[in-house]
């Protein structure tokens, strides 16, 4: 059975869909907030569900290291670990021991580098990630790519391009001979499903590389496709570029996911553009580094100016945290190093990027009336 | 018009009573969370709402430290600036100036010390600790006092307790003519309503001074009395006893409130003798180190053997963290050092400890048909 991803409306190149997973229905374009090590920092699952999160991001990198995926696997797979019984999605790990592991070592067969906690050896290849993520159980997972570093000149960004789709191959041969391993498997209540394999389209800033890219992917038949290596450094209105062009050849009857962006401005452009999935930690970490994302533009929380403030983080908000807290206490709990602080502002900042795919969704749905997302288009 | 304190039954010395504070009624005995700088570590206040807790304790020295008491007063209070209506409680400052701050000096005046934040020089006085309490605005205060060390030579008890009740003089006597400055007071669901000051009986570990503290202060007429200097280091046996001795001379009508204690064994204990007030750091503090407390006994969750564990923390208790997360989970986040920890054990040792108070409250109702209380007294 395949991934099924309905799609209920457009507004120009936007959809609104619905992605029927077998943890429950992700209404598209979503953004997914990033539980690393199985939670999303600081904020308990029930309120995340009150937030809205449809879906969740796991990443397998740090999983494996701790608590280790058969230890998950033992225990029924990830969404019983977490006790998160909607929707979940592992990456590939590739990018993590691209940005956080020391000494790798790229060959053929993978990735050889040290923990970034204890300095331990381990190898990633294709299956390997595979069989992390099959026994972690996520909905969808992520086929094993090489992230592209930037810059990187066209020659280098084909050879990665092209490692990527080899990798790519040999993540489907494992996943479609073992995905039936999957822990939740046996269940009655998700009998004939199973979990479902994305490939990640990479190609660094050149565009004839990423619609190749899109295209070889698209011909090995994923459930979906990711577009990887984008937010690396690149200006905005390249990371706008490589998005339209990738997208161009990719297919209108699949979910299509950017992976790792971005601002609330971005993520809502990116939805008016087509993308149907998105993720980033900025939301998350940005929170607990006192920044808070509102209607009125980004607001330092620590800043001396809301010391005496009584107004919300939000005025236009409707979260729990502005309906009750103030700048002034918010504020307080920053710089005491309270730890209710993370807590309050990654629940507010969560709440706003939610809110935003909810409003692109309702823009959508009523064929963007209002001006909404041709507006966000035009400002990039 | 004085705090109204209902006792609706009793049990033996125990009493089932209702303090009916500005702020909401406070079933008795009661426990009550310490919200040290504003903020019970981790726990948004809806969730304190959630988990029963009727009132919660906040630190002066703290306070007073950051943000400053005059920016809370201009804020509307303490209860305004932490969103938290029902009823607060808060300590003289004398305790965390011992225990906490540098380069303490103590003369009949009061106490000069340097911040544990930045080393500026301050002094405490009985005035100034009415002073920044009546500015903060929480329903209960508490006389300055002096927190005689332990262990301390009658001679040293004695010189230390008469300090305390001169303070306790002055403290009255500054509160008496200054509690009509309450920010709250001009609001119309306060009219004839006041903050009302706590005294503080000390006396070292010497019964007949404990006894001498108690009839004097009682003599000043407070509208409650508190047990202070005890959980400083002496066996059980002897806070025990000093609780008892200082109980005989504290009057039946007027609340009775033991600082600073204890495990919850102790604090049923304690309310079985018939305090009707307590508070103390462990739930929460022992929380954020990974300690819960539960109906088997105390749980290291950091513990290997928990890895797999897929009970809930206390099988036997009702709480939101019961209900969902397993121990394995719990010790992944803890051992992981995600925030999520500590805000998950704090939910679950607080839901505890005030559950322990709610069975021994049910327990008085009923007139310890089934025991509880005489057994927790007898296990002393």
């Amino acid at each position: 059975m395949i991934l099924p991803f309905t799609i209920q409306a457009r507004s120009g190149p936007a959809r609104l869909g619905r992605i029927a997973t077998p943890h429950g229905a992700v209404e598209t374009p979503a953004f997914m907030p990033c539980g690393t090590a199985g939670s999303v920092k600081a904020v308990p699952q029930d309120i995340l569900e009150e937030l809205g999160a449809q879906i969740v991001l796991a990443n397998t990198y740090h999983l494996y290291l701790r608590p280790g995926h058969e230890l998950i696997r033992g225990l029924g797979g990830l969404h019983k670990f977490m006790s998160w019984e909607r929707a979940l999605l592992t990456d590939s790990g590739g990018f993590q021991v691209f940005s956080l592991s020391e000494l790798r070592k790229i060959t053929e067969d993978g990735v050889s580098f040290r923990s970034h906690l204890d300095g331990t050896s381990h190898l990633f290849t294709p299956e390997r990630s595979m069989e992390i993520q099959i026994a972690l159980g996520a909905d969808i997972i992520m086929a094993f790519d090489e992230c592209t570093e930037h810059p990187a000149e066209r020659s280098r960004a084909r050879e990665s391009m092209e490692i990527t789709l080899r990798w790519a191959q040999r993540s489907k041969d494992y996943f479609e001979s073992h995905k039936h391993e999957v822990p939740w498997a046996g269940e009655a209540k998700f009998a004939g499903r199973a979990q479902e394999l994305f490939g990640i389209v990479q190609g660094g800033m050149h565009a004839e590389l990423r619609r190749e890219s899109a295209e070889r992917s698209v011909a090995m038949d994923f459930a979906g496709y990711a577009i990887g290596g984008l937010s690396v450094g690149e200006p905005r209105e390249e990371t706008q570029e490589m998005i339209a062009r990738t997208l161009e050849g990719l297919p209108q009857d699949k979910p299509r996911y950017v992976m790792g962006v971005g601002y609330p401005d971005e993520i809502a452009r990116y939805a008016a553009m087509g993308v149907d999935m998105m993720d980033c930690v900025l939301p998350t970490r940005a929170a607990r580094h006192g920044l808070l994302f509102t209607s009125e533009g980004r607001l330092n929380i620590k800043n001396l100016r809301f010391a005496q403030d009584q107004s919300p983080p939000d005025p236009k908000c409707g979260c729990k945290v502005c309906a009750r807290y103030s700048r002034a206490y918010l504020r307080h709990l920053f710089v005491s190093g309270e730890p209710l602080a993370a807590a309050l502002n990654t629940m507010h900042n969560l709440w706003f990027y939610l809110d935003t795919m909810r409003s692109v969704r309702h823009a959508i749905k009523l064929g963007d009336r209002s001006g909404t997302l041709s507006d966000t288009v035009s400002l990039a």
